[in-house]
């Protein structure tokens, strides 16, 4: 996706894996398992990260935090669905390490070896048979009296919202430090392509390629019609103030969140990091768009 | 607007200036006088498009066609609506000539000078003092049983369109080789950034500001609810194809039209034109937009 | 629905059905015959629309026109889909004939008995297991210069679209007489509750439950963002003008058309006929709603 | 709009009129204090809303609790914007009072006579020249374990909204007993024909004219794209209720709030009070719309 493609580091023949399950799930136990002992017996040093195995086992395997995992793995396997790849992508983000992704459930946009064939497509991705895609991050921060109060990675999106009470917001917007307009709505997302498809696609935003380098802006039931998403550069840096008397909730991935209040400053843009994601073989975007969309594959008479 | 900027060629001092009018209106008649007369005095050498001039006069100076005013003129003063620029940058793009606009109504996208401080803007465009920015074309064709039939440049849109008695038609569509679904709607538009603010818009399409390197996929009342706009890499290939028993009307900036039958193909991509557009001082995209959308500019209570 | 219902006229035992298969279709035959089969052993007269004949045979029944069938059937069987209903609801709505649909392919939202349950749902019909539904139409004519050029019913639509070249119309839009706007638009929709799941649904209109007195008016790709569905009462009055340089196609159904010039007026209200369709007995219309719409019917995880 | 119109009562000659104005707002006073002298002079017995008494002085008339209000008053006058008349029109909703609306910034749907002409609006409508419309309220009330916890009337709209962390509710929909689906989504909005030009607006809802006798549901951002807005009966009864693992807030007309837990059933329907708007002469609900939507009132080249 990126014009000059960041580097997959460390990945060369995937010595160490670690292995990161759904939060506090005991169904991926049996996978974990499965997973530990087939790497195991491929000669691979296997990393279990503490939380995970805390809630489904560590089944003769090290344990490690996300630290550990950064500096050590050669490739994090994600049990899971896509909120456990968001989660894994922020706290990996820094560490340049790729991530596959099974699913448990039905597939996942980004969680997309399916778990009947998880060997299979673990054993794919050793012998080199992947795809690798480069996925960017947002960096939030939010500012108060000019000081930073908060700040946090987004894989999928930056989402300002209302407060508890009020029915809507007024923020100012502004791209690249140029004014953009004043919005009165319940909120706005900011997200990346990645998470197009997922809360800003409810909200009527508009599906972005991977290989789009922008940004959309999504207007959360906007006072004004004309309030329409925009997709603008990814190396566009973006402001939200929230303007006197409302105040908002301000969520990350819809993971964290921070309460903002009247004066509050978000300041977004692309973050350095970006993560790897390594599909199997036959992977395509839009297979997935259409599996997931019900698009239609064949002509309908 | 392209990461290897084309370079704006010969506009150094502007010594030759064509004018080309609104197509057969005699409104622009006074405008084109002042203009000419004004330009002449500054010592410029000015060209009157010949359709312009049969319409509206010559003043006193050559006319010309577009072939001509491609090799000759430095500059090119379009007066007229979003209509007559979007034309004027078809026939000039091959030729890489600067573009201005003159709006006489209201203001447009792309034709940004206001009627009532002309000679303001164009003394300020000649004295340098203008923002130049880069505008991609759509190269479209057609082809029937493996042979080209019809090819056009479109600044604003490719559009096929159900033909006169269907309610919709059925398509496949591929960008890049890869099969993304058959859609069936009454048509589909391929919009550029440029295009984006004009018919997809009304189509529910997405705004993606010029600075987007992307391309919006919009279907027009599309049968399935999930059929979303998308937008893709501008260095895509799109290619769709018309399924037995349909025809269609393809619509190029809505100036001209196709009529395809089934299993005609229609190819668009990214044209190596581009035009440029000049702007003058203190031009702003999101300020157009919040006027033309009227987005609000200052919190109401 | 009606709060004055219609009475179903001559239904007490159906005595004389007739039998309305899809146009110029073979596939139907089968269904035919074992329908004519079954309701001769019943002891009905059975008659067979004539061009169903043609088609797919009389197997030893009467043939009869429309007008026949209006006059002597006491209950119609559409065997095909939501376009062969819709073709017979507008011949057959002036005679009060109930209707009931045997669906071909896929379940439509008025062709609701399954071919593989057919002589089952037809059984329970006869013994008066059946749920009657009334539905109204639309009643347009168009208008030149005072004197009336063109009418016809609709029971799903009346669309108004822009010309073969253009790409867009402006029309003036009263309801009871009273100026509403005037719209810049590929064209409007006006749809009756039945219609409302068809073409009006794909271009972004409401969802009218057949219970309730409304007509949709949608406005399909309008300029002004702001030119929002409406939903009025169907008592009301829609008069629809074509302004000056405009002219237009208004579609009936889909089905029929006419093409209006600069000045022609399209009057269109609800009709004073209405059709009863006989839904089988544990119909629903969310279901089949649920069905179309793949709405989740169980909660997901 | 109802077709057994609801009687106005005690109008014949409003000698009793309460004035009840913006909560908590100075910017009234002169107004008020105009109307006080106006209708004194006018030999009508004045009272004033007690809350608006206290913030902006009684101008020597006796003040009032909505109750006495109720039982009182023969017309009330509404000085401020639509938020001041919809709680007006709960409090007064049981006692048939009519309800005049002056706003004093720009005209609301409700409040439909202008500041700069208010004494004129005033006279018209004691000399009898007014247009009466009746609006209809919800009647909402949530249960718990099979009792009542919390019920509320709307003139606008209920919602129903996912509370302060999670990113979606999940809700099963139930309209007249039937199972219509379970939407997961941030909420859903359940509008009347007035509350359809409010925030159902914002979330893409269809406008519904008064005369329309529908209630729109209209999803918040729902997770499948094919949930959408739907008009059913306003004599249908809507039941929604919370499953396990989420709470909600649950908005009556964005004034009062309950929040709702796992569980919790919202049952609501049209209530058997309406109320009556005395709009003044002239009033048109299309201009309305016409002005606050920016619609195009004559045709543009």
């Amino acid at each position: 996706m990126s014009k000059t493609p960041i580097q997959i580091q460390k990945t060369a023949d995937f010595r160490c894996i670690a292995l990161i399950g759904k939060y506090q799930s005991l169904e991926i136990a049996d996978a974990l398992r499965d997973l530990a002992v087939f790497l195991q017996a491929q000669g691979r040093h296997v990393l279990i990260e503490e939380g995970t195995a805390a809630a489904a086992g560590c089944h003769g395997c090290q344990t490690a935090d996300f630290t550990r995992i950064g500096e050590q793995a050669d490739l994090a396997i994600v049990v899971g669905g896509d909120g456990t790849m968001l989660n894994a992508a922020r706290r990996l983000a820094a560490y340049g390490i790729p991530l596959a992704g099974v699913n448990q459930g039905r597939l996942g946009f980004m969680t997309d070896i399916a778990s009947h064939s998880m060997l299979e497509g673990i054993a794919a991705l050793l012998a080199g048979e992947f795809s690798p895609e480069q996925r960017f991050l947002l960096d939030a921060q939010v500012v108060r009296n000019g000081k930073a109060q908060f700040s946090a990675l987004a894989l999928n999106d930056v989402v300002i919202n209302k407060g508890d009470i009020g029915r809507l917001i007024e923020v100012e917007v502004r791209v690249d430090g140029e004014f953009i307009y004043v919005l009165r709505a319940d909120g706005m997302i900011i997200a990346t392509p990645t998470g197009s498809t997922a809360y800003a696609l409810s909200a009527n935003g508009p599906i972005l390629h991977p290989a789009v380098h922008g940004l959309a802006l999504v207007p959360l039931c906007p006072h004004a019609l004309s309030n329409r998403p925009i997709t603008i550069s990814d190396e566009s840096r973006i402001e939200i103030q929230l303007l006197a008397q409302y105040d908002a909730r301000i969520h990350f991935d819809g993971h964290e969140y921070f309460d903002a209040r009247a004066g509050d400053l978000l300041q977004v843009q692309r973050s350095r990091h970006a993560i790897t994601l390594m599909h199997p073989p036959g992977y395509s975007y839009f297979a997935m768009l259409r599996e997931k969309l019900h698009w239609s594959g064949t002509p309908r008479r």
